[in-house]
């Protein structure tokens, strides 16, 4: 598989750096990480329904062991530079993977914040021109600790960005009291990686769900949480209000780019919204902010969707992404090719055929230029 | 606008007929329908917390009105024949609005069905070959009463299948004590038209949800509740088990055809499918199911999103709708073109332009041939 000029770059892929799974070794609520006998890798347990599995795996060696495994997927940087190496991936964008902070209390999470971003900051100094990463903003702590966090990793060599879940301060991402951060972020020229988290109740999921595996929280639940916290954002105004704020939504924008007609149906056809002075003929529309504040990852598994994606922002402004190392394949090597991988190169090239700047741009091009990948600093 | 030659057929539109419009006046409970002084239109009362305003406006002549204005538009079949022809429509498969039947109780549930299907039954008769129905179902009462209902409504003229919202029994529709109702409504050649109704959790939206009129309910949670049922059914093996069952998804399948490749994805990444033995090669895709067993509509008021529902479910399999008597124009005559319905007609064209035959499908001919709207019976 010919590579484009600027190399293939992956935008969306994760890392639990060895302090943060040291933070996890030691807590007793979820994140958690645990060794058991049973099993050759320590487990990560991310729900809290994965909890009461957890005391008897640790009694009973026969029992079920919770969570998924930590492989060195998860944790080692060399793995992560193998991984790219597999895939014909020249640079890579690495953020740290859910829950981030936002579990740590608000004494705590300035100094973790600080550790870890550095930590973030030396791994990609390993390996130079290679890789990049998203920092993790302490959002449990004061206003004033996360404006200093922002500083902190807008001058960190290898920062290119911020990741971030969509519960913000604790009540999502149109709360008011976010606007400064969002305003220290777009002066900073660092865009909002912005990542779901198991942010939908499991009562949608129905008294079957525990049937499906993980499969309606992963494939529903996070497409749907982004949509929902990126629309209320749009709602509120954020995007006018900041309008240097540059965003990238996780997997293809959710269901952003399928949905966009539908929400400005509604917008349009609101009563309240009317009767509020809130539809002016200069109101910017959904589509505007798609093509204006807002990026796409690649990340969505089919030619067709990716296809409305890029139709939706613009080829220009979609950007490869992995999601190492979720979705390890279970019945190949996890060294060789992840076929969750090559889906999403194949959707790229099949949607792209013909338009080779288009195919090259999605690959590489457009996160080179975006996340500035070119320049050391 | 020149019309196909099977004319336009839309299959997505909706009413309360005179009786169900008099038990919402008899109740005091959600649904609920009450007049006031202050407004010119009864209010239909669809969200409980939109009682609460309900006794403040009965008391208070300058109180806001709870609600939206239930207008001739709801329950006039004239009316309805007079939006066909302004809109150059020239067959209408009208459906109870929801809630459906679902709220009441199961002594009473059977009774309504029957007169409300022929209700809906003697409505179509006074405009043949313009009008057919889908019909309502008591899901509230016993199993024996909902396939009595299934016997009764396939004997009426011009019932061409039954609406359906998410909840099936109480517990979703991929409860295993449908699978009767299911088989029932193929062996008659029903399909389900599967419709929505703010079936996701409020606390979703956030706290400031008010500020943004109905639009995060309406624009997201519609079509997410129905992609995340669909998606039920398609894990419990529904379609497999029932393959003769067909089913249409309102409003393009919600997010279905942009998220299949993500659902697909997941599946295959789900070690618990695989160990249960879920994965055998010969399994059916959500893209076999899509193209196999699922219709779409044709209401997503975007060209690019509506290519998106063409390409996968096919050209042959989606059918255009209004959803009128909702999202009517807020500063236009209502007797007038709404632009809820030329949005949808421009992006049907946009979305087909230069495949004439395709325009014509979707417009009208693909409900002619599935819906046998050719036939008198």
């Amino acid at each position: 598989m010919a590579s484009p000029a600027s190399g293939i770059v992956d935008i969306h892929t994760h890392m639990y750096p060895p302090s943060y799974v040291e933070i996890m070794e030691s807590r007793t609520t979820i994140p958690i990480v645990r060794k058991f006998p049973q099993a050759s890798d320590p487990r990560l347990i991310l729900l809290e329904e994965e909890v009461k599995s957890l005391e008897d795996a640790l009694k009973d060696p026969q029992a079920k062991v919770p969570g998924r495994p930590l492989t060195t997927h998860y944790s080692s940087v060399q793995q992560k530079i193998h991984f790219m190496d597999t895939h014909g991936i020249q640079k890579s964008v690495v953020s740290l993977a859910n829950p981030w902070l936002d579990f740590l209390d608000a004494s705590e999470s300035p100094a973790i914040a600080k550790k870890i971003n550095e930590e973030f900051s030396d791994l990609c100094g390993q390996y130079p021109r290679r890789l990049f990463f998203f920092a993790a903003l302490p959002l449990t702590a004061s206003l004033e600790d996360i404006l200093s966090s922002v500083e902190h990793v807008r001058g960190l060599k290898y920062c290119r960005g911020v990741i971030l879940g969509t519960s913000g301060l604790g009540k999502g991402l149109d709360d008011p009291r976010l606007l400064p951060v969002y305003k220290a972020l777009a002066e900073s020229k660092l865009p909002i990686f912005l990542h779901p988290h198991y942010g939908l109740p499991s009562e949608v999921w129905g008294d079957r769900a525990g049937e499906y595996g993980h499969v309606l929280p992963l494939a529903l639940g996070f497409p749907m949480e982004t949509t929902i916290a990126v629309t209320r954002m749009f709602l509120a105004g954020v995007f006018d209000e900041v309008r240097e704020l540059q965003i990238i939504l996780a997997h293809s924008g959710g269901t952003l780019p399928f949905l966009a007609g539908r929400i400005e149906s509604c917008v349009v056809h609101d009563g309240q919204l009317l009767r509020e002075g809130k539809l002016a003929k200069s109101r910017r529309t959904v589509w505007d902010v798609l093509k204006e504040q807002i990026y796409l990852d690649a990340v969505v598994y089919s030619p067709t969707s990716l296809k409305l994606a890029a139709e939706s922002s613009g080829a220009d402004r979609v950007m490869f992404g992995t999601d190492h190392p979720f979705f390890p394949p279970l019945e190949t090597d996890e060294q060789g090719e992840w076929e969750s991988v090559t889906w999403n190169t194949a959707a790229i090239r099949k949607a792209t055929e013909g338009k080779s700047v288009e195919t090259e741009a999605i690959l590489g091009g457009n996160a080179t230029r975006v996340l500035r990948l070119d320049e050391e600093f």
